[in-house]
């Protein structure tokens, strides 16, 4: 199949450092090569892919100092809608800016949404094109959206399983890993680690942004011989960061459409506890990959009792559900799907679960 | 002729409070109608025009809490591209979502470019886009821009003449109108007023992202017998705080595209001295309507010799060069040289002064 993956141009794609959307299309445009399909990838000119790549900018914009990217993706944009009959298929990782630039080619597009949908200054694009073929990334990622809309999938993000390898016997501390910032919650993980009276290692950077939130409220919690804060880490180190640990806490906020180190935990045979909010309910599978928790307490409880969990068993999850491989089945499913012209699926794409719903 | 207006949504047109832009969207409207023309305006629902009101959005972004504008925009622009077939000319005065979407009509497209054009994040388009059709606001707007663009006419503000009338007597103090912020420079202004020995009223607003700048800066200069803080005035006062002043003082220090203020007090035969910066040049005439510098000095001298300017002279070259009239029949000589399908002219179009040039 000849297919376009659109990138946000914010970071190359891989990243150098953050950038969960530009990692996604890294794993799912080197899977779809791998498979033997020709891929184009639109993306910053520093980007690194086996596919076809077709430069928009020579660098990422975040790092190249561009506040403003609209200019730059229009101009992409474009680039993608006059060479639009390259491709079989054009799969788009950005916002919005794409919907009535391709309203003639719905049947051959398809956008995947990264980002939260409950801010509703995005919601008039929805309203105003129902019938753009949308893919989300959890099934709680849709339901702020207060329009019909044409979902074909639900499909979680994945990444190649020797990624983050297996680290069978696991350790002894409890794990935050991410970014120090109110909706992610680092004072609930000091809390439990606290009263549970096991050791947490928090490996997290501190946007400018957050800097105050940290000074006065997460600082003063960390003098305590059980909570270690190491700062931010590298790629390459968060393997050993997670799978040493006994388990990856997980106690966020807010309605955080997919959790990526929740499942780079799982690879790595790292149990998550984690609060029922957002996707995290369709990521983890209580009792077998971590468990879900509604407050401080049960918490404390999962953190006395998830070291019965079978590591092996949550890698052997992990591998069943969320690997690249995985992703790109799922999406070339809908890829051919969207050829064929038929309806789409009512049921979620990547799960073996049998709770399936879609709205 | 059948003319589509397209405003920006982030305020109603004309706007409630500040809009430069929806301000001069809504002079050019009336204007259009009051000549006859079959005009559409595509705007925020809460607008009031005679023309034909398109609504895109109930109200106003900015007062309805809408941080991005992006989805609304584009839902309004594709709402315009729906319906071209009704218009004859397409213009419009939103940045750059139009610029790919509208490729295959810019022989009826034109967009006048109201904001500064020295920050490149939106050069791309410029570079992607060569052949639209752009009005600039004054000649020194487009000196930025390192492409070559299809410029087919510098076309400055204007306002109906009885909107700020000539008040004949003027005034014994010194007018500083606008925003405190460092561009704006306040604080010369009050060096010119102490050093002149004349009276200065600021009437100015101060947004919350000026407040340091005003608290540490400005408000210790203000302590002075001849300085009068007046704070933000209504539109309705502007006429009579600007006729009743000796001169305006405009002491920028940043590449303004049309400093609209300057023709308000204009308007009511108040003298300008302004800075020799951006649109400075093209909008006083030097010895008749004001005076432009280049040092705290040569203000303070200007303002010694001011009196002696003729403010009927200055009532009189406003009504010359920036009434709403003249405006619009700059606009409609570049609607129908768009449509007859010439060249961009070589000259500029709303000035009778011989060093016309365009870029």
């Amino acid at each position: 199949m000849r297919i376009a993956q659109v990138a946000p141009l914010a970071e190359s794609v891989p990243p150098m450092l953050y950038g969960g959307t530009e990692r996604v299309v890294s794993w799912l445009t080197e899977e779809l090569v791998t498979q033997g399909h020709q891929v184009t990838l639109f993306a910053s000119g520093d980007s690194e892919t086996s596919a076809i790549l077709a430069p928009s900018v020579p660098q990422g914009l975040r790092l190249a100092g561009v506040r403003d990217h609209t200019a730059s993706l229009l101009v992409m944009l474009n680039d993608v809608l006059h060479r639009e009959d390259e491709f079989d298929v054009i799969h788009f990782h950005v916002d919005l800016l794409q919907f009535p630039l391709f309203q003639d080619l719905f049947h051959k597009c398809i956008t995947t949404l990264h980002g939260r949908l409950d801010l509703s200054d995005f919601h008039p694009i929805f309203k105003a094109f129902p019938d753009m073929p949308l893919v989300s990334i959890s099934d709680a990622q849709r339901l702020p959206l207060p329009h019909q809309v044409n979902w074909m999938a639900t499909i979680s993000h994945g990444f190649p399983p020797n990624l983050h390898p297996l680290n069978s016997p696991g350790g002894e501390y409890l794990a935050f890993l991410g970014r120090i910032a109110p909706e992610k919650r680092p004072d609930r993980a000091i809390e439990i680690a606290k009263r549970a009276g096991i050791p947490l290692k928090i490996a997290a950077k501190i946007d400018p942004s957050d800097q105050d939130y940290f000074k006065h409220v997460i600082e003063p919690l960390l003098d305590h011989p059980l909570i270690e804060f190491i700062g931010e880490i590298a790629d390459a180190e968060k393997s050993i960061f997670l799978g040493n640990a006994l388990a990856l806490l997980f106690p966020i906020d807010w309605p955080e459409p997919f959790g990526l180190v929740m499942i780079e935990a799982m690879s790595t045979g790292t149990p998550v506890i984690a609060w029922r909010i957002g996707s995290v309910p369709e990521v983890i599978d209580e009792g077998v990959t971590g468990f879900i928790v509604d407050s401080i307490e049960a918490a404390v409880n999962a953190v006395r009792t998830v070291r019965n969990l079978n590591r092996l068993a949550v890698r052997q999850r992990f591998e069943a559900r969320f690997t690249s491989t995985k992703m790109a089945k799922s999406y070339l499913e809908v890829y051919e799907r969207l050829l064929s012209g038929r309806k789409p699926s009512q049921t979620r794409q990547n799960t073996a679960r049998s709770d399936a719903h879609v709205a």
